[in-house]
């Protein structure tokens, strides 16, 4: 198994354990990233990037992971392989700003 | 390879091609992070989930990769190993939030 | 009259005219201004504050003026008085970070 | 004096009061917009609007403060006039979506 799917497949068994599925829905999920993205800027504030790393970096660790987890989760609810959708996306990315 | 590392080559190799990693401070990472969640967001905005992938499908799956994309990155960025900090996030979800 | 509440009436005009109301309940206004503050940030993506003014400044000032549209537009909604609301909040802040 | 204008002047005086000035660079003011909108936003996660205004009102408002507080700071610290940059902004709406 890969190892997206090995992430994906322990965070919908933590899900079901706790019957949350039924608040999963996709808009309320997009609105999650947003609120964890901005949690790993808070640790950002008013700091360099070399201060919030000295500051703050196990809490960092935590937000990547909190949007880490939402993203996947949006994607399995959603059907998408994030292997596909991300390569197409750098495709498409290629396309805008060539070499 | 795992296929995060396989996705994670492929940032680098594009992001080197176009000599960016000047630009990809921690910082303005965690930055893209939060505007890219708000772009998916957006494709929810004043609709529900259902009218949402109806509409904008395509966009949604691009926007969920471009925070894929910059969060990996940064996960690459710090030297962080993205199975090992969502697991160790969800084990500390599941103390918090016990069955 | 005040010229906060000469901004909320100018701005309830603009969507009345429209036939907007129906859209804006408070869960998507809230959305709405994460979305407008992520537009403002990107103005300062990857550059200092300095170069961002010089080269984005136009762009700027309009999504400031976004974000407070959006927020004047939940304070009406919500039947909140701005100037109440925030002298309330400066009054917490004195409380928890003292002089 | 402007509604507007006394509230900038009492943010400025909490901000002198306690010698912040020197941190409230445009960069991180857009930052802590983004951060204070997206607190805003935790208040409606998983739920409905009337659910929202029911549990969090008192935060609700608080929130909706604090974006208000940092974008009047970030229009102080940059020279722009509330009223004007709204009535603006406003304008070139009407223009993008006419009656």
């Amino acid at each position: 198994m890969s190892d997206i799917q090995y992430l994906i497949n322990q965070i919908n068994q933590f899900r079901d354990e706790r019957n949350w599925r039924q608040f999963h829905n996709p808009k309320d999920l997009a609105i999650s990233i947003s609120i964890e993205a901005a949690e790993l800027l808070e640790d950002f504030q008013w700091i360099s990037s070399e201060e919030a790393l000295e500051k703050n970096k196990e809490n960092i660790k935590e937000e990547i992971a909190d949007v880490l987890i939402y993203s996947l989760m949006l994607c399995d609810e959603l059907g998408l392989d994030v292997k596909e959708i991300v390569e197409e996306k750098m495709g498409k990315n290629g396309e805008k700003y060539p070499v």
